[in-house]
């Protein structure tokens, strides 16, 4: 089965806004063993949407479309997909009931244009949304059945997963593909290194698709498989998986698709080992990753964003005659200040950074960049000092927090090993 | 002109990767009046790379396309035009020159792979890339113009606005159109509210396109004027912006695509006054917002990320007996967490929150959802209590970081009068 995504909307279309739902329609497509031909995204323009709708129709099994299902006046969709399968829009009782329903709920007024919701083209099947006002649509236009979702990424996402892919294993008839994929998450080495280090693998395993992707600061490795058994397959996957690890140590910090601060985590939660973190260039962000986890409060005790010299001095404990003397950005700082937060928490480990991210604030000496890092643990304080610059002050942030977080993993997985 | 935006690679056909290039291609694009008016993402695949270029040449005026151009032999971007085009490859000297310099100046060791990136379908003309080692190319294949471009973004946006843009300029021929966007972002409304307020806009300004866009958790209403005369048309664009925002206040925190973070930070500045913060459940986040801003040095000195109660005491001075009576998500708690910061760091203001993220941790009487927020400034200290829930992490710390954000930025313009 061959499948196309439409992504809709004025926003998208003039790079507005990123679509980001494509993707992951496309992704639980693909893992459910349905070919994804084709993204397109188009505006809210009612003769291109009847135009584009058609040509899908003609050309696909089955197509995903996004958006369009608003209250306002650019939301088409309903009577695109109507005039493109030649049909008149009529109203949904149980669509417009649930409207009114989860208006009452939130004890909010329900405006007409919320009432438009619960129009859909003649023949269609509603699909209801339990988490907003949108409800979308199922239909057939040529050849091809069509899912309508709304363009709401949490949504869409439930109404994907509810009502969307049980209609369309129930449309491939078959037994569906296992479309499997496993990561291997790198991080240090440029992608022609890593490319060239694995690319063995056509010949190793010839079943086996080899993607990468460079998802900054990390580089991917990801391996596909489409096969009728999920077991055979996730241990032939596993296999691979194995090999490419050993071709990339000690760079691959994870293979199940886990963010380096969540392995961070796994591998302090796995020591009964406790976290405080000191950032002044990170700015919060290896916080900021580190509380993405759910439960990370197990481990993560404290982060000190130090953006001022003074709050280096008064919450860490850093020298001021260092400070004077050497900079906020220096070794002997970073060592200072991943020590003082260790102090401060009472935790196994402090882990410190402090550089200049830019654009401003670079010298001859220190340019945009500089980044040092220090850990403090129970034994001893390693720290860091490297240049490195995106040219961006958002990329150094991240590679920044990847560089210290990465620090500590090699620390504890006993890659890095004391000087 | 009519422009179609081409993304490649098996990464974004299968959603392993959001595609974000092709928003940012549009948006400048339409910035310089050129109407996008397709994107499509198609994946490593020669034959479908062909079938879409011959498409896409029959249809548009020009054409950009990303990725493809790397080493690795799912690269095939160069081989697809060449094909669509009927011509065949020849080696660009220049280009093959800058790869070996992009190595030599990193000390890197060149690899037979990147030395490919150096063949270009005959008849084209190489885009130099000072970034990286994928150089891309400009080719005619039918009655279109095509735009060849690297995927890496910091790359392909380099490219865009030396390269592509100007000689889309001299294509154009004419003065170019001015496609002039206005943004005014707001917070705490719904959408559809959003919506109703400013629908009377068609009526008073039929000239100017109006679009909603929900980047969660800010509504933004979005002002599109074309215009052959620039300031004319900002002219006019502002006096619509200005009538939105009088609909929309307190609600509107900008007009200028400004993040909430940097709208506080300017606020701020303005009146010389520095700010600490203390995150709980927003984990950094508010700090990480903060700091991406260039010079957010100037008012930001702090933000003590006390994830363990120990370090609400100890760093904050959060008082034992409230943890112990009130425990951790609470408003007393909030208020010393504030005042803590503020007196830690010597800050004009301290801004506080505590919360429950989820999915765990949550109570019957503090269900996840709930938040804490407190602002503590030189004459008083003010707190808010709030439950809402968005079911995913992530949704509710951004929620909880943007609530605490406008709660300074309200009391710093006044809207929110001390009670």
């Amino acid at each position: 089965m061959q499948a196309e995504i439409l992504a809709t909307g004025d926003e998208i279309r003039t790079g507005a806004l990123v679509d980001s739902n494509s993707a992951s329609i496309a992704e639980l497509l693909e893992q459910n063993g349905i070919e994804v031909t084709r993204h397109l995204a188009v505006g809210d323009d009612l003769s291109m949407l009847v135009a584009v709708l058609k040509e899908i129709g003609a050309r696909a099994d089955a197509a995903v479309v996004t958006g369009g299902l608003g209250p306002t006046q650019d939301d088409l969709s309903a009577e695109a997909a109507a005039q493109a399968a030649g049909v008149s829009l009529v109203a949904d009782a149980r669509a417009l009931e649930e409207i009114e329903a989860f208006f009452r709920k939130r004890g909010r007024p329900m405006s007409d244009s919320n009432r438009k919701q619960a129009f859909f083209p003649q023949g269609a099947r509603c699909l209801y949304n339990a988490l907003g006002t949108a409800p979308g649509f199922q239909m057939r236009i040529d050849r091809c059945t069509f899912f309508f979702l709304p363009g709401v990424p949490h949504e869409m996402r439930a109404m994907l997963h509810e009502q969307v892919l049980p209609a369309l294993h129930a449309l491939q008839g078959t037994a569906p593909q296992f479309r499997l994929t496993r990561v291997v998450s790198t991080f240090g080495l440029p992608e022609s290194i890593v490319g060239e280090r694995v690319a063995a693998i056509a010949g190793l395993y010839p079943d086996i698709k080899l993607g990468l992707r460079a998802k900054f600061p990390e580089i991917q490795v990801k391996l596909y498989l489409n096969s009728a058994d999920a077991a055979q397959g996730e241990a032939r996957l596993a296999e691979a998986v194995q090999w490419a690890r050993e071709r990339l140590t000690p760079n691959v910090f994870s293979v199940n698709e886990r963010s380096m601060a969540a392995e961070v985590g796994e591998l302090l939660r796995q020591r009964s080992a406790t976290l405080a973190v000191a950032e002044s260039c990170t700015g919060g962000l290896i916080a900021n990753w580190l509380t993405n986890t759910p439960g990370s409060s197990d481990y993560f005790l404290l982060s000190a964003v130090v953006y001022a010299n003074d709050s280096k001095v008064k919450v860490l404990g850093v020298s001021e005659e260092t400070l004077a003397r050497k900079g906020a950005v220096d070794e002997e700082t970073a060592r200072q200040m991943a020590e003082g937060a260790r102090r401060a928490a009472g935790a196994t480990y402090g882990l410190a950074t402090t550089g200049i991210a830019g654009p401003g604030g670079g010298s001859a000496e220190k340019p945009v960049g500089t980044i040092c890092s220090a850990l403090a643990g129970p034994q001893e304080t390693i720290s860091r000092r490297l240049t490195l610059s995106f040219g961006q002050r958002q990329m150094n942030k991240q590679m920044f927090a990847m560089l210290a977080l990465d620090l500590l993993r090699r620390y504890l997985t006993g890659v890095l090993k004391p000087a």
